[in-house]
């Protein structure tokens, strides 16, 4: 199977340009933070992403950058990491706290003094909000006179903006979650749990080379297709329900999300209603994105659009959100949001809408914004769909 | 579909146990922490697992638990709580960091004192290691005078020891994990990828009532067998790998893990011999535990019988961790385990062993410890298991 990836040299150029900005922004030195759930920081900039552990890279001004790794992976993350140096250390041990008695370990201050930053008086910060107790205290323990400075924005200025690989590996991530869809629609019938949707989509999107879910499935009937976000449940799919599905799959990191709404037989008037006038928000939203316009502008349209035709109480956000390595990830497109979109930013243009307490539903596709518009990665099964069941 | 839970009472039950330790320990209050992939501490007293967000549970030592989550999450928190009081906190948000314009949140000020502990002296932590810096430097900022005490020992000590209802869905969560190793063995040929055989596998459990996998699916070939952890990779599988296979499902919240080293053909000399090593080690260590042993007795049984046999440099850790809500948990077993084991503690017999460079093998089953003995949760697929290729 022949499937797009991250090529070394973009994992090199990766650090040579945190690099530049750990210099312009007069820090000593950068460490980003991940674990399992929010791999994207560590893994950018090494490929590695921990399971059970937690991880970081340290980045110094010039030189060679670490990785720091608990103490069960050093056979995984070698044969895995783009970064060569790779250091154990307890505080980014599993969370199940095991004791390890006798396994050597390094601490800040000798990983810090091996990569030339002894004395670092301005530390940054990446992946500030899933940093742990430890890693946090540990730091201030090791260095108490350093100042410990937030530097996500380094992190967002790098990852908004998409190289061509990355590119092919999110236009894979959408084909094969648009090919999972495709399954869906043919195998779904009332009797079904939402898990076991959830398990078609799952074998589907292995069988096509994905490395992982993008997200958690989301295949919601009934009364919880009024979450915005939620997880599937056992309720058995019933004639009638209109079914919230958003399938997702990862390739070499990168992740998906397409959303569909779908009916198991006729959709009632007022679904029908409502799905259709989401896509025509949707492909709005689409028409109204280009490099250059101010993403708040966008944002202040659709909620326009939204309370010019009556749906105001069926608003709840939007109308895009960033999509890269996470399947929600900055910058974010709201009311407030003053950046100008950029060529080969990546969004995921994500349309929900809900009538309260009774049924809800989510248009999505991912799109890459160029200069005369956007290019969609999905946009297949856009019909108003109706299983015959 | 049938299926073990975890009933209301229990949850109820598991909040007032909590009360009492805090209580005890002269803690003013306990704040426990988790995120999407270490959902186990919150999920624990009220089912809730968030998704994107993190999320935290507030116990003060006597009357209303509160759940705290982040500000997308409430219609989702609101229907799956078995704590009536939630409530939304931006250092719980999802780290993609969104600005949130408008929303209303509360402050720990406002959650404690509502909790009728507005000026705690002594803040319990639980889940210390997954509790983030918003949240660690919030509780500081918020309370400077208090003393944070880390409080994982509470936690250690309801989980550990299982109730009925537990045992239930944790049998059912092997059950389901075995079922799905049957599936693979009638699917797996070379010529897949490792990734392929996990969409196998995914397919199954959820198929079966799994609300989730229990933890990423084990399926490895070739050099990374030696990983005692790692992930599953395209890699193509070749007639004559010995694949190891730690399949899992999760039920209600209780995650399961069972091991079996698999050969696509007939095993070379060396894999036969190590792979029946393995499984009498297996079978030894599961006739060694029993209610009343110490733990850290039966770990020296292993490490002996390690060495009795020339395997002093297969041997990497074991023989048993915890096993619950995370396929690892608290408490270890190590030759530093001075604690006894109890009746209805449960355990995965993690019998891992390896050939430095050349294949790495695993046998896994699940027991709960009895006043005799063990009882196993799995046991399906023992034999020495070479396919016909």
């Amino acid at each position: 199977m022949k499937l797009p990836s991250i090529p070394n040299e973009e994992y090199v150029r990766r650090i040579s340009k945190a690099q530049e900005l750990v210099r312009e922004r007069g820090l000593d030195i950068l460490l980003v933070n991940s674990n399992e759930a929010e791999f994207a920081n560590v893994r950018y900039f090494s490929n590695y992403w921990p399971i059970f552990e937690i991880a970081g890279v340290v980045i110094p001004p010039r030189g060679e950058p670490t990785l720091l790794i608990g103490p069960e992976s050093q056979t995984f993350a070698t044969d895995r990491s783009r970064i060569a140096r790779v250091r154990l250390m307890t505080e980014y041990r599993e969370p199940a706290d095991p004791a390890y008695p006798g396994v050597p370990v390094s601490s800040f201050r000798s990983v810090f003094a091996e990569a030339g930053v002894p004395e670092p008086r301005r530390i940054g910060i990446g992946g500030y909000l899933v940093t742990t107790a430890p890693v946090l205290d540990g730091l201030r323990a090791a260095f108490p006179g350093a100042e410990l400075v937030r530097a996500d924005d380094i992190l967002v200025s790098l990852r908004s903006v998409k190289s061509d690989a990355e590119i092919a590996c999110q236009k894979k991530a959408f084909s094969i979650a648009e090919d999972a869809i495709g399954e869906i629609l043919r195998q779904m019938r009332p009797g079904m749990t939402e898990l076991q949707v959830v398990g078609i989509s799952q074998k589907e999107i292995y069988d096509r080379g994905a490395e992982y879910e993008g997200m958690p499935q989301y295949v919601f009937a009934g009364p919880s297709t009024t979450h915005a976000i939620s997880r599937p449940t056992h309720r058995v799919l019933r004639k009638g329900d209109l079914v919230q599905l958003n399938i997702s799959a990862r390739i070499d990191g990168y992740s998906s999300g397409v959303g569909r709404p779908v009916c198991l037989g006729k959709m009632t008037e007022k679904m029908r209603r409502m799905v259709e006038f989401g896509r025509t928000a949707h492909r709005n939203t689409m028409e109204w994105m280009k490099a250059g316009v101010v993403a708040s502008e966008v944002a202040k349209k659709y909620r326009r659009f939204f309370s010019e035709n009556g749906y105001d109480d069926s608003f709840l956000y939007g109308p895009c959100h960033g999509l890269g390595m996470i399947e929600v990830e900055p910058p974010w497109m709201e009311e407030t949001s003053d950046y100008p979109l950029k060529e080969n930013m990546t969004f995921n243009v994500d349309t929900f809408l809900f009538a309260r307490g009774e049924f809800g539903l989510r248009w999505e596709n991912g799109v890459r914004v160029t200069r005369d518009g956007v290019e969609p990665f999905s946009g297949r099964f856009m019909d108003i769909l109706e299983l015959d069941v």
